[in-house]
Parts: C-alpha cells; structure tokens; sequence
C-alpha cells in the first residue's frame, strides 16, 4: 500500500474528525435547512450528475457488466428526483439527537442526565449503487455524524458528483466543511486503510454482500456493524389458518424476492402438510417459484413438484423465485431449526395458537420476530422509523431495522455544587 | 496452535451457545435464587478455594511477582465473604431482561414491541484478579448471558476453583449446564481462538491493561468493548469556587490514584491561575503530589515545585500521586485540550457561571462530564446501577459506566392478523 495513499486518507479522517465537533453544535433547525439545500442542490445539479453517470454507464458497458448490474448504476432524473424527495423526507423526521434519555438525583445530590449526542465519524463502505451516497450521509448527517464514503468502482463518477453536490450545496446553508467525503479512490487498500483508522472513525457500516462485510470484520479495529444475509423463515403450525398462511408465505416470497427480509425456507407442521403443501405448491407455482423440498415435502408433493433439498439449502440465501421446504414435527423443532440454520435476521410463525405462537416469539433468536404477517415487514419504514441506514444482523447497539436513533450514542452529564467522594 | 486446543475451545464455545438458549428462557425469579444458591456455595467452599489460591500466591512469589501484584491475587475469607455478597446484591438489583422498551401499533394494525432480551454469549478476558472470575460471570448471569472466562496464568487455581463453586453451585438451584465456563489453559493462543469465534460468542470485554485490550481489538471478529484508559481532566474556570476547585482537585487525584476515574491533568484559567496555583500546590504537596507543569504554571509556582511538563504527560494515565498542570486562556481552550489529548472517559469543569459550564458538558466529547463534582462519582455504582462490569470508553453499544441493561441486547415482537405488504 503506497504511503500517500494511506497519507491522504488519513488527512481526510482527521478532517471527518475535525467536522464531526462542528456538526455536533447544530441545532435541528440548521439541520434540516441545510437537508433542504441539499435536496435543491442535487436536483439543481441534474446534468452534471446525469453526465458523471454516463461515464460510469459507459464504463460498465465496455466491462461488461450485466444488465441488472448496470441497472442498480443506472440515474436518470426521476431516480435523482427520487433521491431528493427522500432527503426532503429525512428533514421532516425527528431529531434524536439531545434527548433526555433518562435523567436523576443521587442521594448526594448529583444531578445526572444521560443525553442523545452523535456518535462522531462514520465510515460507509458500499459497492455500486450511487444513491448509497446520499442516503447513507444524510442520515449520518440528520444525527449530527461527519461521513467517510468509499464506493465501488463501478460508480465512482456518479459518486463523487452527489458527493460534490450534498456537501457544497449543504455549505452554503451553514454544513461544516469536510462533514461529508468521498474519498476518490476504489482500490482494495482504502478498505484496509478505513478499517484500521480507529483514530478517526468511530463506526464502519459496510452495505454490499458477504465478501464485503467479511473483508471489513476481519480487519476493522472499530465496531462494525453488519447487515448480513436475511435466511428468513415462516413456520406454519398445526393450528394456523392456512388461508392466511398461503397468503403470507406467497408475500413473503414472491413480492420482492431479492431483498434480505423475503423468505427463503417454510417450515410446516408436519399435522398440517398434507393439506397445506399441495395448496401452497399450487399458488408458489403460479407464480413460478421452485421448490427444494425434504424427503417429507416431496413424499407428498412429488418428486417432479419438489426438487431434492440439500443440507446446504437450509443455509442458502437465494434471493430469488426458489424457496425450501421442510416438515417439522412440532414448534419446538420450527425454533431449533431456526435458531440452527437461519441467520438471525427475521422469521414468522402462523398460528391461532397463542401458547405456540409466544413460545416462538420468545424462543427464536432473531432481530425480529413475527406472528401472522409477512417477514418482508421487517423495514424501517414499516416500522415506523421514517427511513433506514440497513438492517442489523448484530445483536450490540443496534438490532434489525437500523434508523435515526440507532445512528447516535449517548453521554452522561453530572451536575454538583462542590460533592466529592 | 495446536489443532486439539482449537477444538477444545470451539468446543466450550458451543456448549456456552447451547446453554444461552436455555438461560433466556429462565424467569427473574430463578435467575435470583441461583445467584443465591451461588453466593453460598462461594463460602461453603471457602476451604478448597483458600487452598487453591495459596498454589497461586505461592507460584507468584516464586515468580517473584512484586508484593501489589500478589495483593492483588490473594484471596482471605473477608474477600470471599465480599464476592459472595456481592452476588447477593446482584440477585437484588432489577432484572433488565424482558422489559418492553417501547411499542406501538402500525396504521395497519400491526402491533410491535421491541423487548429487552440477553446478548447470548459473552467472552470475559482477563488478568490476574480472582474476583474478575465471580463479578463478571455474575453479572452476566443475572443478564441471561452465558460466560466464557479466560483469566490470566497467575490466578489461574484460583480462577478454576470460584468457576467451579459458582457452576455447580448454581446448577443445584437450576443453572444449566455449561452456563459458566472457565477456559482451563491460559497462553497467548487461548485469546487468538476466542477473538476469531465469532460463531459462538456475540461480545468479548476485555478487563485489564492496554496491551490486552489491544491484542483483542487487533484480532475480534465480533464486538468489543474496551475499557481504555481514563486520563481524566478538571478545568477551573475563572468563575470556579476557588476552595470548591481546591476540595475537588484533592478528591479526583488523591481519593484513590491508581484508578480510571482519578484526575490526571487539571486546566487552569488563566485569570485565575496566580491565585490558584499557588493554594493547589500546598494542598498537593501536603499529599505528596508530584506536579508537572507547563510554562506558566511553572513561572507561578516555581521550578522547583513543578518539574518541566513534556509533551508526554498530557496523553499519561499516572495513575499514581503524580498530576499535569497547564494554563489555558479559556473554557474554549480546557475543551480543545481535554478532546485533543483526553481518553473521552470522565473530565470536569469547576465554575459558577452556566455558560462556561454548559459549553463544557456540550462539547467535552466524553462519557462522562460533571460540573463542580469528582471524576471520581464515574463509576456504575455512584450513578446508582447497582454494580458494574467496567467503565466503555466506546461509543457504540455501552459509552461510560456498563451496568446490567449494557449486557443486553433487543429484539422486535410483530404480532398481526394475516397483514402481507
């Protein structure tokens, strides 16, 4: 790794650093009218961004990349505009950033306050898409976090356009200089760099796939937090509605299956399949998913219905139109396989049954948790959080759908007159 | 390393795995009386526990191991007694675990709680002190989290004899099985295995020196959360009660040197440093302060009451009767230097007037800031936790004191009636 490089980036952490103390004095008056400058500046800035894009579409082209790849590059002013309204979005949300946690008196007359304060500098390490860019800072910046961004190669062009436009358009509104860099290099060694720089930056958050996540764990010096894959399951017990069940588990899978809370295995009481695998294979099959079945699901759905499952497909996240199938005998072995296979992220379990379904609740060890509704609202914005960094697959600081709130830290201000110990 | 040690530990991994599913299920109630059960177990086996300990005391003056360094490994009825009764304080104090932390309904009548739970398996990574073994397995018990305890060679007898009272002790009241586990060898290569078995341990708290900590930072692959050094600041202003200043310095430096919390550098305003310098410095030396001072403070107090200060001794943790003195032109100017040369652990400022003080606690980027109060008062037990594992200086997860609710984690309850998106 070339000494300069590891010398720029370093300058620009000492300069995240640096900002990270201005932004912690803003007001959430300041906040949002820069948020809105920002807004203004990117669709101000169509052109040259659209430009910058072209270069990187082109590039992807030459290199071949896949349609879909080229796809998640793709900008055009409806997704510019998209990403404006969704920064105008951010400023409507409330800050929680100086929120009395909690707040009481010692005996001795200490006044202490636990307080919502910002968590300082975060690294966001992500692969090709550009809008990553923007919604990642501003919401890094809405909690009063100076932002380190590395993108992908892919779309450095497009990056570091929005970039320009977030942090130069935010200035003129009063965003301190340096709140929100890129840095304009994609080799692999600014990975290490970042992730060894604990000096500077207080949190990495890497979005992209597993090999990603798996470079910044093994390296990082800092915490991480990791947004790994979704093996979601839905348990459908013996006493579910199985009306209700077909309906969650072709939501589940079918609606947007390339996103980490869709549903990759079902899981049937073994008193319920004879009735309900034939129903559910018949609707999954109007939809085109294949099914990778246990001995037990292709002993009644078929062998031609049913695709041998393997060990390696209880574990398999496919993100696509596939979905496994296993029959289990009660709850109980629903949670074990659960908490063996899957990956902690979000599972389901429809049931009438109250006893079964708190059980399950309580029993599976999973970010989230559901009962009678689809996984796939395993979502900030279904949750009410207004806006999403990810969802966690972490069980410290922050766990399954990672917001506003989850983006700051806390501190403790004591208030005497003269008491020591 | 050898491959059988890798093993061995993945091994105890698994079972601590294992028995955290068990463990989250427990109810306050059996959680309470196994502490109990636990504590009486600790004085029932005085005897063996003496007796191991004495092998320990006896390899460390033959290691000729310095006599504070032997102090800290013995154990004698009376500190058995104050384990045990600390495990009786911990079975008091509130249960964490299970609380709702918040809920709320969806407009699509989607009901969602989001609930205390444990972490799962924590590993505890320690040095020579005995009691670690007891304080930090108790803890995490009562938290629903399983231990894996690794100690350092000196204590190690030790170490297996309290592990063992507190397992099979609390197994007779219902602990399950493998919930407390003490890894029985104690090289280097123990910590490496530990850091990378992210399979089977959700969090490692190192307890003790910097090059410790270090190691395990440098190696995780799962969160951590350091207890770093505390170089702990008082600033008085120049509206600052002088006698209150005076009462304060005294208390923070000399109460109790060698810990986190004590004063290591006091910030003096200028305005007041001709007539303050002076009183400080007679209070210090009557407790046999060494000071250290900067240009100023040096020119006030003489050269030969304060030894030259270097650039050194405003990033040391003394923790002895030896304190930093330097003069500042402002409160501006006490926060610079408090978070460009601090531990962002616990720092002070002494004045009457608001504004100072409230700039100070705003800015001061630390776990802990008091106005007009001890650093001392940093600690789980003065803010009123009951008990603590350590004081974080991270940001993420636990920041300042860590007490029970740090040793949990959440998740998200959805409970619906068929809703799909």
């Amino acid at each position: 790794m070339s000494d300069s490089l590891k010398e720029e980036i370093h300058r620009l952490g000492a300069q995240a650093l640096a900002a990270s103390r201005e932004l912690a004095k803003l007001s959430t008056e300041d906040k949002n009218r820069i948020l809105v400058a920002m807004a203004d500046e990117l669709v101000a800035r169509e052109g040259p961004i659209l430009e910058a894009n072209a270069v990187d579409i082109a590039a992807a082209k030459e290199n071949g990349l896949t349609p879909a790849m080229i796809d998640r590059l793709l900008l055009n002013p409806a997704r510019l505009a998209g990403m404006a309204g969704g920064i105008r979005q951010v400023a409507e949300l409330p800050d929680p950033v100086g929120q009395i946690i909690e707040e009481w008196e010692r005996p001795n007359g200490l006044q202490i306050q636990q307080k919502r304060v910002p968590i300082g500098v975060i690294g966001i390490i992500y692969e090709s898409r550009p809008n990553v860019t923007s919604d990642a800072a501003v919401l890094c910046f809405k909690t009063g976090n100076a932002t380190l961004l590395r993108g992908g190669k892919e779309a450095i062009h497009s990056n570091l356009a929005i970039a320009a436009a977030l942090q130069e358009g935010g200035a003129r509104a009063g965003l301190p200089e340096h709140s929100i860099q890129l840095i304009p290099h994609t080799d692999r060694a600014t990975v290490k760099i970042m992730a060894e720089m604990d000096q500077y930056l207080d949190l990495i958050i890497p979005r992209g796939g597993a090999g990603l996540i798996e470079t910044v764990v093994s390296l990082a010096r800092m915490p991480v937090i990791k947004h790994y894959d979704g093996i979601c399951h839905t348990y459908v017990d013996k006493a579910a509605d199985l009306d209700m069940a077909t309906a969650i588990v072709l939501n589940a899978k079918t609606q947007k299956p390339g996103v980490c809370n869709a549903l990759e295995t079902l899981l049937v009481h073994r008193a319920v399949a004879d009735t309900f695998l034939p129903k559910i294979a018949a609707a999954l099959k109007e939809k085109g998913v294949e099914i990778r079945g246990d001995d037990a699901t292709r002993a009644i759905l078929g062998d031609d219905a049913a695709i041998a499952a393997t060990e390696k497909d209880w574990t398999t996240e496919y993100l696509d139109l596939i979905l496994s199938i296993k029959v289990v005998k009660d709850v109980d072995a629903a949670i074990s396989h659960i908490n063996h296979y899957g990956s902690h992220h979000s599972d389901c379990i429809v049931t009438a049954n109250t006893n079964a379904a708190e059980a399950f609740l309580a029993e599976v060890d999973s970010a989230a948790v559901f009962r009678n509704s689809s996984t796939r609202f395993s979502d900030g914005e279904e949750f009410g959080f207004g806006a999403e960094i990810g969802i966690s697959t972490d069980k410290l600081h922050a766990r399954g759908p990672m917001a506003l709130r989850e983006l700051t830290s806390y501190k403790y201000l004591v208030r005497g007159e003269g008491q020591v110990r």
